[in-house]
């Protein structure tokens, strides 16, 4: 006898509760989108290996997935490779299809990618993204957009979040001011861990990476802003952190250009969401948090992480502005602003926090469960018109045993049980039992279609 | 400068029109299946090889592609490869799950599949398939509730076609009858070519495969029943056909069984749909088909296939029963029936006939032009408000030449364009100018909110 069949490590299979579960975040997210005008795209799981080499780092290029045609030879170098992100197929759809696009191109797109990622709690080697990007465009009501489009999403499904925001620009100022604007991605790569490690490593790392004593000592004023929203309501504020900021920054062009853009952003959110200022830890805030770096390197403005307040878990959602994403593929000089919502980590949130809608299963309204072959013949009929009408309906395939046939309602979840016998065909009814409450009832075909029972 | 960006050949990116269209496809499809009680389930796009080699025949097992972490050497054989078609997961998911799973299990499931498939008009590397199965039960309810999904979702779809049947045990009694039992599948193989190669070839292979001159000409009959249905409504008689066969498979039991099989299907699809029965040539028909044979060896009863009417384009559709499929996991005598829609050609025949319904692509409702700074800032909060109620809109995000900005609402098909300057914000209106007959009028924020101009 065969062995148990299983599926690759890191990968997963969707039962149907699942399913509903990941449709009803797909669908939240794709109608906000729709509000703002973002449409969807969608790429090949496979890009030519060419595409994907390089964009990823060292560490992301040993990560990707190779994908070899059976009749090659296992020795030849495989040419295609999966999708690692949506970011990268995305600048060369835009390249590709340049002439086809109207820009400002405003693209959403949900797809699974693919990592050889050590499977961990939480972390898969096949997930889904959800991508939103507006490119063509050096606005800055992008970043806007993004944000409501945040805020938004995140009050749909009930979900408490913090958007942390922070400007590669200030982040490449604060290495000149210290003295080593070389050292910018050095920089980045450290005190992004700064969550994960604690500020003693953060220091370790950058000396290690070269910075000296006095550069990390001037460093500090920036490592030890508390990352965190205060509780306390207003002190949560982001333009007078942004004032003392630009004095900190005052010898450094690149710096002052960040902190101009973050205080127009923050300018335009408040014109537009007044209620958001400074009301830290609830519902939805937003904190400026220079110890924000993210890995990716191709970020040049604003970047953003957004996490969940009540609960433990990272980051659900981040991205940023680059000015140069396409310029890879031969189109340079072409500015964008992107957001991707972690699909996995929302379904856990969710879970969690106990959010989902307890009614997301779209079920079957009503099972016909019948006594003998004439009545399940007769039940056929039925069937039929009740579809007509719109209502989700089926029939037990075989008159088996009526407690098998029921067992089949509940564990479906199907509401109502329509049983057939002999004497409610002689009436041309059936009996309708609500599984809920265990109450039964004649009803004709009529009462049927036209009852409010079913939830269309 | 790079090379301009391409994609593997056989795979697509589809932009937003086609996205459109293919999510209406998806959305038609799901919603039938709905009505019956089937629910979605995904698997990964990648199984264990052992799960695909060695189920799709000599020729599958050349086209599975194959799939390898970065980290593993080239020489080593890759233990994974990319999933083939839906029904191989399927049945792997359901001996893996089935302590969870209710049986008879209805499921649907729409992902793309991989094959290594030389490219060619209509033939991709990536498509996408929709399965729909019940597994579990082998009443032909089962067949009868996917014929009724087929004419459903056609007749949504407004898609005219033939629903060709047949079955593999009449294909097994009349092998018995000429004599060669041992040659079924070398016969449903032979004659599955016949119309594409025309019954002398088919002849040609037959003897060719091993069978007598003498068991070919016994075999003629069946080979000469014209597959197409008659123009003249009534001549295509099931009924009558399968009552000459019945005389023809006398001395095959499994062919009568064949027989009372399909006599069962059609008085079930009669009883359930009176309407259909010898209606050739018409929106829907059913079409006894006695040279359909279909490829794949798992099929044990009933076999379908779809055509359009209008369009030259090969099976839209197709599938059947199979009693086994669970068996080569070490799960057997679990009989099961399905069909599978094919997506691309669905397009396909969609866009030849020109089918598509007109304001298929969500777009937004309204955008906002502005002549400058102060009226796009102004702009943002009006657009803010029509979100709040439920209205797409877009803010162009600079208030650069009006031209350009008209040019974008005409190029994304945005069908009214608000129009802020300084008199229109003087009088806290904005003149919205539709886009189709060109007429302007000045209007206020409740005017827009509460107007009927927009499709919700």
């Amino acid at each position: 006898m065969a062995q148990k069949p299983s599926i690759p490590k890191g990968t997963r299979d969707f039962g149907q509760v699942e399913m509903a579960r990941r449709n009803y975040i797909f669908d939240t997210i794709k109608s906000v989108f729709s509000l703002y005008g973002f449409q969807q795209i969608e790429t090949p799981a496979m890009e030519n290996i060419g595409t994907l080499m390089g964009k990823y780092g060292e560490e992301g290029d040993k990560l990707l997935f190779r994908v070899q045609n059976s009749g090659e030879k296992a020795a030849l170098a495989p040419e295609k490779g999966l999708r690692y992100d949506l970011t990268v197929p995305f600048a060369r759809y835009v390249v590709q299809h340049r002439e086809e696009i109207t820009f400002p191109f405003k693209r959403f797109q949900i797809q699974p990618v693919w990592r050889a990622d050590r499977p961990q709690k939480g972390r898969y080697r096949e997930f889904y993204q959800c991508d939103v990007d507006v490119i063509g465009s050096d606005s800055l009501i992008g970043e806007l957009e993004l944000i409501q489009i945040v805020e938004e999403v995140y009050r749909r499904l009930g979900i408490n979040v913090c958007l942390h925001i922070n400007n590669r620009k200030i982040l490449a100022g604060i290495a000149e001011v210290i003295g080593a604007p070389d050292k910018i991605v050095d920089i980045t790569v450290a005190i992004d861990k700064l969550d994960k490690i604690g500020v003693e490593a953060v220091n370790a790392e950058l000396k290690e990476r070269g910075l000296t004593d006095d550069q990390v000592a001037k460093l500090q004023p920036i490592l030890t802003t508390p990352p965190q929203p205060s509780p306390q309501g207003r002190e949560n504020n982001p333009k007078a952190k942004l004032e003392e900021l630009r004095t900190y920054l005052a010898g450094s062009e690149i710096g002052l250009k960040g902190i101009e853009e973050m205080e127009e952003i923050f300018s335009l959110v408040e014109a537009t969401t007044p209620s958001l200022e400074g009301r830290a830890g609830e519902r939805f805030s937003i904190e400026l948090d220079l110890c924000l770096a993210r890995g990716l390197n191709y970020y040049t403005g604003a970047i953003f992480e957004v996490k969940a307040l009540d609960a433990q878990i990272g980051s659900i959602t981040g991205g940023g502005r680059y000015d140069n994403l396409t310029g890879i593929f031969g189109l340079p000089g072409v500015s964008g602003v992107g957001i991707s919502f972690g699909a996995d980590r929302i379904y856990d949130v969710l879970t969690e926090l106990d959010l989902f809608p307890k009614k997301l299963l779209t079920t079957t309204q009503v099972l016909f469960a019948t006594f003998g072959s004439d009545e399940l013949h007769y039940a056929l009929g039925w069937a039929k018109e009740l579809r007509t009408a719109g209502i989700a309906v089926e029939v037990y395939p075989e008159p088996t045993k009526m407690k098998k046939q029921m067992g089949y309602a509940d564990a479906k979840g199907i509401p109502f049980v329509a049983i057939v016998g002999g004497d409610e065909m002689a009436q041309n009814k059936v009996m309708l039992k609500n599984m809920t409450t265990g109450e039964q009832q004649l009803v004709d075909l009529e009462n049927l279609k036209n009852s409010t029972f079913f939830a269309r």
